[in-house]
């Protein structure tokens, strides 16, 4: 292989496949990117075995030249070091020439750098997906899916499953569920898909929705999705970006979100978010979170938190609306912290159907439902 | 105690001495914040012993109200708390009352904080420092040259006065040195104390230095410096910072610093900067950080580094200027660039006596030097 690229370009292809190479592989070949020329470009790839990431670059673009193929081949570039090298490198041309055992030769400008490369015949295949079963939704809703419900899947490795975060498709609906058992979060929108297309149990692990959510651009670009049998994949323009799936059957969450609620507030997201911010400053100090809210005789609505070393902190909350009974009930401020980051409206409502059972947080639309279970404290 | 006081004003004083606290401080009143009224307006004071910071807020500012004392005296608030509530309590005024058993209430809007204090006599009394040995430099010039120096000190705990940095005075030249025995940087300024005034030996923990580089403001402010016996005072506006002195002598360190050269280099110190970054990333896969640099037959100089494993990075560099004997040295390349981060003239000199000898490398002004130990190895 020996070619002539444009810097920047494949400084672009390289950080975005990078993102698959795992920092601690014990398998050689996966800290390495294949570079692989074809007729009408050059593809790199990268894999850690859970994601893959493959960018490509064409020959040229409408205005210009990018790549110059003098001899196609492939190689497999050790990923850390190749990287850096390339980000930085001062000059707009990079050549890469691919020598007797894989020994490669970077220059650009008065730059020289020999790397040992690898077998491009070790490199895991990626696998090929019919797409048959192809949707695509807008990047930017896709970003804000992630964030809605991410946050909420299980850090704990003993239960897999809860760890990602479930899709189907149904109807059209597009619909993602994550819990950890202590809370909940769901998101859905209307997809363009058809009646045809639908599917559930589709589970992909919280990290790599992280990873996906990074590597797409704010740019209003369409999202391709292709699932497949144990794989899906998102193609980003010139990037794709494939993801196994998580084994195992996701719980039925529909049963435990109350429908009907004894009591009911509407109030404001910055206020209620800024006043359960200052009680989860000391609530913290006890290493426990917990925040009480409750209602008052006249109407509103207190925030409060205690610590028996330092002292307490109680806060008065005007609400747009309270109705039905009364209610005092505690539970873990950072969990409904890391939900009012989230809520995309300027007004919310929660939901009570009593101090032991499930706080129900919804924004002033219909897309997106959060679920918090309080503490049974005593007092 | 009992007073009424701007939410900004009280911010502002609380974060300054909040760099004081030490987070890990088994001496209970340490983890506080001293708050203390006067006929002037109100002192927050914070200590972890090796740094004291206090703040002065005085009652009223040319065009505005600041303090209202209702009733005179002092308390010790929990700092990590108090800072952060401060810093989120959305109204412009604060009621700060101290109750019985130094319990505090804190009350802003609708908020209302209860605050476990502690008792004041408790808290260690700041020296008092005789001002007749006090000189001014400008802030930013003193922040420049903490800036210098600072990262060339040992973290080696076991030569504690080496972790410091040596301060003297004479005949109006104020300078430093910081050494680890890897390397040595110096700086010096003329100051405006005159010729009665001198010392040396004073030697102030880099740590400290960091610290006080934080509250130095970007506006041109003058720092009063006040050397006592084994405390150094900064005056910054309504800000006191003392410092301990380390225990010890540091070592003579001007007989390394060698004064002739065999070559002799002046070169661009972005292009060096950037060449030896490049170099750095393969020398980094082999944790020895060695680069080589070469002079050429044609006058230019080569940097190079290699790793078993990875390969090779060599690159050719233009020099404005090359004296003397031919050389090849090779040395720590993360020594270097921190060296070079710090150097703030476009074109630098760096002067060898030899690929066993002390490196030296100067910007083109003579208020700093810096010296890197070379090292030895066989090919």
């Amino acid at each position: 292989m020996k070619l002539t690229i444009s810097r920047n370009d494949l400084n672009e292809a390289v950080q975005h496949v990078a993102k698959a190479v795992s920092a601690r592989t014990t398998i050689p070949i996966l800290s390495g990117i294949k570079i692989e020329t074809s007729e009408l470009g050059v593809t790199m790839t990268a894999s850690d075995t859970d994601i893959s990431i493959q960018s490509f670059i064409p020959l040229e673009t409408a205005d210009k030249r990018i790549v110059t193929i003098h001899r196609g081949g492939s190689v497999v570039l050790p990923a850390k070091f190749f990287v850096e090298i390339i980000r930085k490198l001062p000059n707009d041309e990079v050549h890469l020439e691919v020598g007797e055992r894989f020994q490669t030769q970077i220059t650009s400008g008065s730059i020289d750098i020999e790397l040992v490369g690898l077998d491009p015949e070790e490199f895991p295949v990626l696998p090929h997906l019919e797409e048959d079963r192809m949707f695509s939704i807008p990047g930017d809703l896709l970003k804000s899916m992630i964030r809605q419900t991410v946050f909420s899947v299980s850090t704990n490795e003993s239960t897999p499953i809860l760890t990602g975060v479930l899709w189907s498709l149904q109807d059209g609906v597009f619909k993602f569920v994550a819990t950890d058992r202590h809370r909940l979060a769901t998101c859905q929108i209307k997809s363009d898909a058809g009646d045809q297309l639908r599917f559930s149990n589709v589970v992909i692990s919280g990290k790599t929705l992280n990873e996906l959510s990074k590597i797409i651009p704010d740019q209003n670009l369409l999202v391709d999705i292709v699932v497949a049998d144990n794989q899906v994949l998102f193609k980003l323009g010139n990037v794709l970006f494939f993801s196994r799936m998580l084994d195992g059957t996701f719980p039925d969450t529909t049963k435990i979100i109350p429908t009907s609620f004894r009591t009911e507030l509407i109030l404001n997201t910055k206020a209620l978010s800024d006043a359960i911010d200052r009680a989860y400053l000391l609530s913290r100090e006890e290493k426990t979170n917990i925040v009480r809210l409750s209602t008052t005789e006249s109407g509103s609505v207190e925030i409060s938190s205690s610590s028996s070393e330092l002292g307490r902190v109680q806060e008065q909350l005007e609400v747009a609306e309270l109705r039905g009974e009364q209610l005092r009930i505690a539970f873990n401020s950072k969990y409904m912290l890391d939900v009012l980051k989230v809520v995309d409206s300027e007004q919310l409502f929660i939901g009570f159907t009593g101090a032991m059972s499930p706080i129900i947080i919804k924004p002033d639309h219909e897309n997106s439902l959060h679920l918090i279970l309080p503490y049974r404290t005593t007092n």
